[in-house]
């Protein structure tokens, strides 16, 4: 593929090229190479994608689920065998580095995984003789066509939070990913297609704000998948629900990690550094505040800064790079602003990752893992979701302290706790108001057989991504009520 | 009570007098007595529930599940206990004949019957070692304050799909009745006060549109069930959504009911009576269209017919009534309007319900059993929810042309095939577009133990009342992933 | 009841004499006195129970679970008013405190409101298309006659385990309970006569070995549970077997509590000390044996001392009284001698409960709390259940070396740790080869809505008592594949 | 292989010589050639085999699931690619057509897609507060060493019933396959050694009945699963049973099929035919008794007879062959004993399979397709399993009496029914004691996703075959119940 390559969208089983007026140039962000150009389709071309999905799923909801999931299963198999090669494609537009990258992908593998279970996972419930004579029975069918709308942050892995399930349960998928990040995309389609699903079944449809509202009020679209700032989920989720479909959609985060002065400061140090400045900091389970307690401030605060100081950042197909540049150029002045907007606020910048300079790839969008020392709890800095690899510190002097301060969070995606004691580690989730707890662990991501959680507004809608969510979300349930009386088998 | 007695809200465990600027008659449709006057509360009413309930959840979530539970088995024996004085109001106030009410209250305590199972039904699940040495754990956790608002036409059945699970969930619970008929609620809070819940656990706020509009903005309600029109249901499900809530709406309905020539020509017109003109046809499960395939026409038509003609309608409360009034005068004559137009677009009214005259009722709002031949499909009265007693006849030539026919149907609520048929019946449920199914059913209402889905223009949401699905609904999910390393045992 | 009285069977729908030949004296453990005498029921008096039960199915099987709940919900009812006389029934005959006896009787009562939730528990699961047109369903039904063989520890609790399950999921059920403490399953009986139970639904027969016999060998007797020693479990479960039943049994237990340096040996001692000498140590559950571990030694033991020493024996029904007698002289004998053994082996008898009057009951079996130091792993007593209020103490030096020593235990029903590590109890819980763990908890018996597992020697069979287990244990599960071809449903 | 080859064991991740004193000569049915040797190993080669199990396990327990799903997945694919060499091994060894050997083969590689769900199968259960401050959890762990003794019928497909549940919860498991088809086993264990399990993971041991009962009585062997005659699986049930083992019997069959006057004569012919010709009657699902319901006496029978007729039998090998031989000379001579009693009970042997000469095929052990007429219910041949191409006719007046008929059937393992009537389906599947009903098909075969039941003489045990069945009997339930008290949270 040239650098300027113009992307095509993949329609009825077909590549297609875009009657796109605008597009956008995919940057490689440690090199600012320009990598392709990606149209930003139309209304029209929703259309019609949503019309051919729409025509493919009267024979798709037909095949058995068993059948379906073939289809899955030879997905597992390309996706093992092109394994480097996605990384590497991660990487590339995405910015982490290869480790991270191939860490994300086996994420997403893992999800095509589970959604091989379909036929058992998508099981109905029954009840004979509800009254005397009188059977019930509840038969999970497909929902119909359904969208996914994802974020440059996990190129691979978040199409595969939804696409297999909505396959596999007899759906077809429009994807519109995130027009940052297209090129991961389309080597997953380039495999999709090689898996023979039919034609309409699974569609990918590069685009931007246009693609996104004509998604989210075409009539055919029954359900949308969402995940970026919360600013957007709630707009996808009020404007998908205003055009009467279910939607769920992930938002923004501001994940605390509470370190007890019992917890082990090596393993915690590790821990909470790959969190906080793992993926440039660009998760939206990525450790953002550390609030350490009592006695654990001292100690914390010694080897965290030591681990920012430490961290190698670089382009993320380099050998031993720990971290690689954020998305844009844009992404890092916003970030370097709200560094500032700490500093300003009165925390001190113990570590200063704005002066970085990456030799050899001085046009990357490098920003240094940063740590802020002496955040209020009340300062903006605080709040606000940064998207970039600066951990503030705050302290405080006990657990209830700590929770009272994490519960007031608007975010809810994940909170974390670092000790060896059981009870505080009992009361910290029985309490915590977040949808991810981690114990002793600084990314906790669930495994594609949980539900990736969310609480407050990091989340709208109530069923989530991934296991069995995904299949209530993605199947409507239909109810039957049979009455066969038995006098009637005595006539022939 | 005397007549004109001012209803109470029941807020914090108190029976409170609203501070309401506005009131509504509440009358007996069958008399137009005035039973009762119910106050519109406020804006500022529901903001002082809502923080009570707030208060309320912070120890009521703690209350182990299995005590929780213990005001459902209460509950129950309350019920058992004044069931017939409930019956009772629900017919005084509702219309409905005594048998129907005693019908609708028992399908409402079965759900209290199910919503004892939560501490089983609320488990979560929990995979050890999903990689070496870490545990993933989904724990359920309630919502938090939760709102329902709930129609005329079931006044006690429909609070009852939802109160049971939200507060054995481990929510607090707020109910805003019908201001049509709140009286049956008010008995409902007599019991549930008599349980002993902790004050602010439940909640009983009597009101119309402003009530409504503070609970779908207020930030303490967490999710919103609804019952009613279609038009109110899209409104509240996006003006909840909006506020970033979860919500669960269940819409109008335009229920078919297909007649195939080999039926139980007896026990379907049977059924088919009691579908379309039971509770006065003001049920989102009422038969509103019969359609006849083949030579099923005239014997059916016949049937039908005569038993449209013979239906003893009176007062409820009277012996031998087989059906009551509809709920207002206005309610009549948009029924007699409907009626009227379908006559104008060339339907037959071979039984006219329109002429009759209940007598020691006479100021009753009483509509008869009417039957409208020859209804064409692409007529209005064939797509227009009739909320009365008014069964339209269509014909077709087969099956699959009935399936057509149904399938363009807005709505998805109920779908009826009476037949011998297994074949045919199997076709119909795969292929019919709507959430509840009946086979040689009329009402195809699901158990507490099952969903009541429904489909298309019929609901808005992914989780449904009752069953499963109210857990599902009515809980957070909260998975925790651990880390407790081995090494750590060793040391004291 | 006269003290002399002959208590009866219930056997359909009736209280029957037994024409048994043989009778057992029921006694009062802490008097002696005898309570009633109890007829050991013949084979022909089994093989009457099992065709009246047999009879009975044949309708009970066809009353929908909705219906069949309802008599669980009367019965707890029942159970709630009649609380405090059952459990002085159950310390007159058992011997346990008042306290204890309320204790059992209240885990009784949650089996039966768990049972209340089969409705729903007894789903079956269905797929629709497992290949082109063709459904697939699993209902589950009833298995038939199913029969409980149940010890004297908890006269009450133990027969709920089964016996509520067993009816709702449409069963017949005979109870054969202890020959030692009929007079609790009398009154139980009592109650379930006025719920209105159908004839032969559920049966009542007193009764020894032969009775057993014959009901392990009966060919209309389908599935048999047990819970009693591990010798009768193992014949139990193989006799059953043999006859081509499916069997639980559940048999005896050498309990390890583990006892971590960094405990609160405040909490630890009152929790290890109710669970060894509460019910004087005859429950499957209790604590056995207690392993300390590094510098828990010296406190632990200091503080059980104390609790042995301290703890006040006699008449269950006297105020105060924290621990009973034994079950019979020829209990209490046999757990003397075990003392005297053990010293032989070499342990220390710090606390010696030989020498125990209780003034005012010189002739009941008192045994008082007894505490062994310095018990070899190797030695007899440190592996006999000993079903008597005697904790030994065994130290090891670390974690490891205690779950070595408990991993080596034949018995495998519970062990618990008492800790503040939360990977001290990952580790146990991961490691030890028990069905029940318990982290500071020292009678670690599972909720209702759990089975009550039992690894090893404890336990023999799949499925447990209670919960989901029970359901999998009462019903035959029955596939049903579909196949209604489509142009079947064209022709008329 | 040459012809004499020695059939391997495989142990310990090795291929080895068995020490067997005596072998037996495995043949191809069709040809009567010697295909290989297979030796009958010692009990001391069963006790190697569970010590290395034993070994093997500590490690793989620990292995997480995701992590052991990753064999199947290879499996699958191995399967797939050696598709057809498989297919034809099970040919030559057990004489079924090519087509019968991919069927099987189909359902046993569904088995292990199923299984690769097992990381969300294995999901425990867990509950927050069953009082207040203490959690509940139901963990699932394996259960250890774990066997299967498999029969000659289905050479591939009953041994992955098992195998790849086992395997997949965290079991080490032993095979010990059919000694008169070993082949298949042999080259699917080269396949599960391409996939690279651990050492000990999974063995295979040859043998006959020393094995089986070495395997039935070594204590480390916790579950054993049996499929074969009835009097065997007793036998295996009541022994493993009785060494304490949780045990699973699959027994034989005496399947009949009702014939309703309304059914589609051709298609019912066809399904029936292959239902009692298909693998030469020698499937536990086999119809081996037509029952002919009022008018359909006529149709059917001159259907079946012309299907029976004309039924193309030859070496399972050659194109256009529709039936192989029976598995060894033996079988022929008892089969053919059997019909030739059928006839001297006064049944007509309409299609007489006995004279049948395969030209080519001398020495194959055929037996023809037979059709016995006038078949009475009480004779011998309407209640023996045949296990050969034999189907006897029935004839009744109604559909009750085709019940009772059937219900008096010592077996259980599948009933069908022919019809297009929705009542007399519903009236059948409720009441037929038989664990796999048909409605219109001939073989109802559970998906992998379902258990496979049989009822009575057809089964032993509680939990059967595949799908959820297979993980609560591969898995040991751990109930874990925690008090983590608050307060200790707040002292560092």
């Amino acid at each position: 593929m040239t650098n300027n390559a113009q992307l095509l969208n993949y329609i009825n089983g077909q590549w297609q090229t875009s009657h796109a007026q605008d597009y956008l140039e995919v940057r490689n962000p440690a090199t600012d190479e320009t990598l392709a150009r990606v149209p930003l389709s139309s209304k029209d071309e929703v259309d019609q994608a949503a019309q051919h999905a729409a025509q493919a799923y009267v024979k798709w909801r037909r095949v058995p689920a068993g059948e379906r999931v073939q289809y899955l299963f030879k997905l597992k198999n390309l996706l093992e065998e092109h394994f480097d090669d996605i990384a590497k494609t991660i990487t590339e537009e995405c910015g982490k580095t290869l480790g991270e990258s191939r860490g994300e992908l086996r994420r997403g593998v893992e999800n095509v995984e589970t959604a091989c279970g379909i036929p058992l996972m998508m099981q109905g419930y029954n009840s004979e003789d509800i009254a005397h004579g009188i059977d019930e029975t509840m038969i999970r069918q497909p929902v119909g066509v359904v969208a996914a709308i994802t974020p440059f942050n996990f190129p691979a892995m978040i199409p595969l939070w939804f696409m297999p399930y909505a396959l596999a349960c007899g759906n077809c998928f429009i994807l519109k990913p995130s027009e940052r990040v297209p090129l991961t995309v389309q080597k997953l389609f380039g495999l999709l297609e090689q898996t023979g699903f039919p034609e309409g079944v699974v569609q990918l449809l590069n685009g931007g704000k246009e693609a996104v509202d004509a998604l989210l009020t075409h009539p055919t679209v029954r359900a949308v998948s969402f995940v970026g700032s919360t600013a957007v989920a709630k707009y996808v989720y009020s404007q998908a629900t205003a055009n009467g479909k279910r939607a769920q959609c992930q938002g923004g985060a501001k994940n605390p990690i509470v370190v007890l002065p019992d917890a082990d400061m090596e393993a915690t140090q590790t821990i909470v550094a790959d969190s906080a400045f793992g993926c440039a900091g660009q998760r939206c389970l990525a450790a953002s505040v550390a609030v350490t307690v009592g006695q654990a401030r001292e100690p914390f605060t010694e080897v965290i800064v030591d681990a920012a100081t430490k961290r190698a950042v670089g382009y993320g197909l380099d050998e031993g790079v720990q971290m690689g540049p954020v998305i844009t150029s844009e992404s890092k002045t916003r970030i370097e602003g709200l560094i500032q907007q700490g500093a300003d606020e009165g925390a001190k910048v113990v570590v200063d990752g704005r002066k970085l300079q990456v030799s050899g790839h001085e046009r990357g969008h490098f920003v240094g893992p940063t740590v802020l020392q002496g955040v209020k709890p009340e300062s903006d800095i605080a709040q606000t979701e940064v998207f970039g690899p600066v951990l503030s510190l705050i302290h405080v002097d006990d657990l209830d302290e700590a929770l009272t301060l994490l519960n007031r969070n608007r975010y809810g995606n994940m909170a974390c706790l670092f000790t060896r004691s059981g009870s505080a580690a009992r009361k910290f989730r029985y309490e915590a108001k977040a949808g991810n707890i981690g114990i002793n662990l600084g990314v906790a991501a669930p495994m594609a057989f949980f539900p990736f959680t969310g609480w407050n507004d990091s989340f709208f809608g109530d069923l989530h991504a991934q296991g069995w969510d995904a299949i209530e979300f993605y199947t409507e349930k239909k109810v039957v009520i049979e009455r066969w009386p038995d006098a009637w088998s005595r006539k022939f």
